[in-house]
């Protein structure tokens, strides 16, 4: 189904008046509003294609209905979202799960719902069926070769079927590691790694990225060979200019402090690749924002500064995805939450006074420190983001025009009610 | 030092269009604005008496200057707080660091800054010169009948100092726990508590209640014998309907829901007090809402949904408190901010639209209570609170008065660059 | 298949001279050798039904081969491990996936394979084909009373298939809970949830048990529940005498003190099963023993002392079963190091010298205290437990005569190398 | 005091019968005995001169008697530990605390108790009296650079301490970090961290190493700016090849593996030091082996297995030192139970079957890797420990024989009750 422009139209101008009162009260509250919203319009997240379905945990899956059943269809939603938000203008795929079939009618497809090919992403955490080797020992770290190579094979696939779209980047998320004390020689399986990425390294266009991921634990329960940032670093320095890290808010030890990891990534100029969602306990994968709103400030806040001091384009510098798990919500409206907490912490951010945070630092004010940050995170900026909104074409309020318009309804009723999108 | 009200009323002037402006905006916003100001006007957080000093971690302390001296100064101090953000009108004394002296004029003192007795705390957690028997191993748990007897006692002492003083609820803290495997028989060291905290319970004036406070490690860092809500549960339910449990936002294990421990322990009538701080990774102390503002407004939700529910008013159903150190920060600027925090958690929690909730509720619409509950809590209620501290008589903006009137300068110079307060 | 008594003799006997010498060096060295091979003879852990296949994570399953595809073929695997380690002699069965058909041919066979029927297992956290309702938003906690009664009515249906197989134990894990703030008013869940199983509880049997298990987080990853031991002890006290508390070790918040708990429960009489496993971060679900062997001691050390002191028969007063997941290993040779780590835990537990403890306890002697305890567990205690074993006509050393007999080759060419067990 | 050769004689041939029946178990079970026993009087575990008074915690000390009064003292408390156990013979200095006064006095002292002067340590986590700046903000990070100077200049005059007496080794554990969100630019933070140890490194003589300590959290409860090992590591490689990471166990977020850490450390060449103590929560500074005997044992098998494929020297390739605190025991007791746990983890370690091992991991047999490991740890190698320590000289069991010759109380009459050492 698709979202026509009157559509959102009618919808904003029934919220108009409201939405203009607010927003004249912000603007004139907030200085710099225009380029707060400047850089919000430019500013997109990847969908993850596999985050279009219900997600699940061991021990079960509740499916909605109306799950896209194939590529097209997860572009459609994608569509529908950024036809929304004007702010998810980018698709990340996974392969196998959506391998395309017909590069053009893809290509077109994604020119029509105007999506850009963000990072792609290969998957060596599970068995496919007919695979030769099986993963259940690690891939890239594998002892034996031959499992090693199959991996080192796929994730060159997967750049192939990424050049084809015009992507640039690959993110190479691995669940390689032990389950028991004893079972690795972690130092070998560090090795085994290093050298298996070096050989996709080799494979990758000159102007692409790779991504290496980093997850503290599971599905491997005593080690993980890309356990933290430390590691993710230590494999990016020593592949090269091309390799980065990629921070996905949920991979950590309880209490982290993601915000200075992202402060020294970016000042080691390795920061590659961002994956939002929100977690209480360990890679819940939720709702990004639902949790710990504040703590998604104080990240967007390293971000824009540690952006601005190396120069580098909001917008592009980083690659910006959502990589979340939708248990017992609609997928569609818990994207559109999540996008809308990002736009949130990103418009916080730049609105941050930098000058006078920085005044601060330097005479160890903390209690004026905390009144800089947390003053901006308490400015309600809610009509700043839909102003941004507004102006890029899309709804006052994606999620209200998303039930007016009873979208998930059409989508069963054209797609099914039993349909399992792939995917966790 | 006193700030005199003609001070005060300079400052709100000056402030006075600013706040106007945005009172307007916010009282428009929010439905039942005044109701939620008449209550903010009516709750108030007590200062315990150790927290006007600069705080310290094992690895040393860094005094600030002018710290108060005795009793008399730590009133005065409060007084300040008070006389300045009008929600900070009660005292919580520590025994033996604050016996007060001649009962007559503490009291007259009390009168005149507007300052309420709030629960007295007794301390079994460190020995005082001239003490009998150590509590190297424990007080009300203690293997040795004479050094339960000699805790006990302190314990009946502090009821008496707090008899009159006109307070009406003892605070027990334990630190009693034991620090390698072995060290305790478990069973026992709860049975010697309970029964200690029996004698305690005895002393107890009818009006009375005694907090059973909980903590889940240090300062003994293997197991504590009140670890937990459902230690405390046990113990106040065995003594009966004077004892309760009372929370310390930070005495918890990692990742704890504390906002279902309210929420059950005010469903079973056994929530009595309550102590706010911040963390992010053990009991560090931190100031009120400087890390977790969400989950503070969320726990704030369960309180005000469950003393609803059970009829209690917010203002005197359960005993409040701030309980933090103040290491990096100046003690009075650092309790400015977490009054202001903990009033602006409270009056979010206030405009929570609860039928609204409870339907969303109803119909499992997990998008919707989202919406609900974050969508007041980005709702930007500082110049509610703002206007219910005027309407009492406060400052507009506390802090920027404090220092504007430079009371630290003045403390210091009255009171000596080099002082350091009792606690900890 | 089936193992020989003669070739687990022939077996013994290759083995024996080694056994011998470290059992008659262990058996000179330890008081009491005797009673604690008596003990260790009685002790029996059930084996749950879902646990002879591969288990899995949201990420993937990597099936091994040969998984029992029916409930005949998983009492074999148990008969298996009881024919070798004499220690496995009952099953705990998990409802729907294990409904025996013919009632009479199961007991048969577990006559046969020397099997008593454990608690058996409710399972309302996952849909069933065909199921009227869905528990997507929890079961015995619904919001719809509709859904509480459809997962009432099969707990009740649990214990008709109990009592036909001479089971006298319910065990209710809920994943009932909430995955964001705000979905659920926790009060009343909880209320739901103890009206839900009062009319379970009424269905029970005079001479039944049912245990409440409580878990802190997944698979809702906000609230739970049952979420600690002070809410499953709430509940179990509103229910009535014949309802219990149920641990299992790995559904504990970060760096719980297990062993405590364990020592309460036991102390307020409401300890009612144990589920063995380990974890180094969460719900880990590894061989028990494999990651904190000392603390699985130390669990012992309380759980025995504190049956002691009730007067509670090691064998049978608590319901004893291994619950863990078996990702990356042989679920039957996992299954045997599990119970070889529980034997030795506690074997440990039997030969500590409670008369020395309660001295050193009684003076705070923290070093002696620790010294008694790490020096039981420092003893090589393997020799003892595998003479226990030899004595209930085992095997000397099981994982040795598994391999040997290959009876996984065999199991995979009976029943099929793709084979997939029911469970998670 | 001092213990004479003819006391530990006199014990030793008390204990002889029993020692000998169980060591001629041992080395009978035990492949390569001899060799092991030869490395085990080669290794040295140095005693921190901080670590011989009675810990606290922020809560309170509770002081034992008899504590050492100034480093004379404390050298002969190192001394008293060395005559018993033949494995202390190093201390590791603090300054300002110890800072040795007549340097051929104290050499010769410490040639008297064979004892080596191992890594020194600097102090800028505390203000001394009279000192210009103070650390409150921090030291090598401080927003101001003549606080940095100062820093930087006490290490340096610390290093010309440990010239003086031999050291080869400098420690720096930093505090610095923040408290509060925005306290901090994390990134200049760092940046001035590193050009402060630039100008240390530039100090060292050729031949020294400096170990760069770092810790999660802890006195500072929002940032540490060296946090992590990746941190570390960091700052270990920008300064240059004489300096090094430094592990304590217990400065880790919780649920780390510090044994992937060690791998890689060892890995990269940058491992350095290495701090023993134990922990349930935090940096609980807990008698080595108390509460995770396991792990230790898992962390020494990756120091084996690392430094042999290094061809480092097990007893001088890394720097040894226990850093724990003494709060409810006897110091030197503890410091013995600490390296007893030592001696062991160590002694397992040499025992692990290498060859057996890596064929297990080639063949991913993870049941059999983790038999390798466990059967290892089970091994009762007290009998091989109690084996070098004689041989070396020392005691059959040196906690007995501490308290046989009232160790303690001799101390007590010598210093006095009511002495406190100096240290946290």
């Amino acid at each position: 189904m698709q979202i026509e422009n009157y559509q959102i139209e009618e919808h904003n101008s029934q919220l108009q008046a409201d939405h203009r009162r607010r927003f004249d009260f912000a603007a004139s509250e907030v200085p710099g509003a225009e380029q707060i919203i400047e850089k919000l319009v430019k500013f997109q997240v990847a969908i993850p294609s596999w985050a279009l379905g219900t997600g699940g945990t061991r021990f079960g899956r509740f499916s909605g209905g109306g799950e896209p059943r194939n590529l097209e269809e997860k572009m459609e939603d994608i569509g529908l979202l950024h036809k929304l938000n004007r702010s998810s203008g980018a698709i990340s795929l996974h392969i196998p799960w959506d391998i395309p079939g017909n590069i053009a009618s893809i290509k077109a497809l994604a020119a029509q719902y105007e999506l850009k090919f963000d990072a792609v992403n290969s998957n060596t955490f599970q068995d496919q069926p007919n695979q030769a080797h099986s993963y259940k020992f690690g891939s890239l770290q594998n002892v034996d070769k031959a499992i090693r190579k199959q991996a080192i094979e796929h994730n060159i696939e997967v750049i192939k079927h990424g050049i084809d779209l015009g992507s640039d980047a690959l993110t190479v998320w691995l669940a390689d590691g032990s389950t028991f004390p004893g079972q690795l020689n972690m130092r070998k399986a560090f090795q085994n790694t290093l050298e298996s990425l070096q050989e996709i390294y080799e494979a990758l266009p000159d102007h692409w990225k790779v991504f290496v991921e980093y997850k503290a634990y599971e599905p491997n329960f005593y080690s993980t060979t890309v356990g933290d940032w430390g590691q993710s670093l230590l494999f990016a320095n020593k592949l090269g200019p091309k390799a980065y890290t990629l921070v996905d808010l949920g991979h950590h030890l309880p209490n982290a402090n993601i915000e200075q990891i992202v402060a020294l990534l970016l000042m080691e100029g390795k920061l590659g690749g961002f994956h939002f969602n929100d977690s209480k306990y360990g890679d819940d994968d939720l709702t990004t924002g639902s949790i710990k709103p504040y703590q998604l400030f104080l990240i967007f806040n390293e971000l824009v500064e540690g952006m601005d001091a190396r120069g580098m384009d909001h917008a592009t510098g980083l690659g910006w995805m959502i990589d979340a798990s939708h248990n017992v919500k609609d997928p569609l409206e818990d994207l559109l939450q999540s996008v809308e907490a990002i736009m949130l912490a990103y418009a916080q951010a730049l609105l941050v006074d930098r000058k006078a945070l920085a005044e601060a630092q330097a005479e160890s004010d903390v209690v004026r420190c905390q009144e800089i940050l947390q003053g901006t995170f308490r400015t309600d900026l809610r009509a700043i983001v839909a102003e941004a909104r507004l102006r890029a074409g899309g709804a006052a309020n994606p999620i209200k025009l998303y039930r007016d318009l009873k979208v998930r309804e059409k989508l069963i009723s054209g797609r099914g009610l039993k349909t399992v999108a792939t995917g966790l």
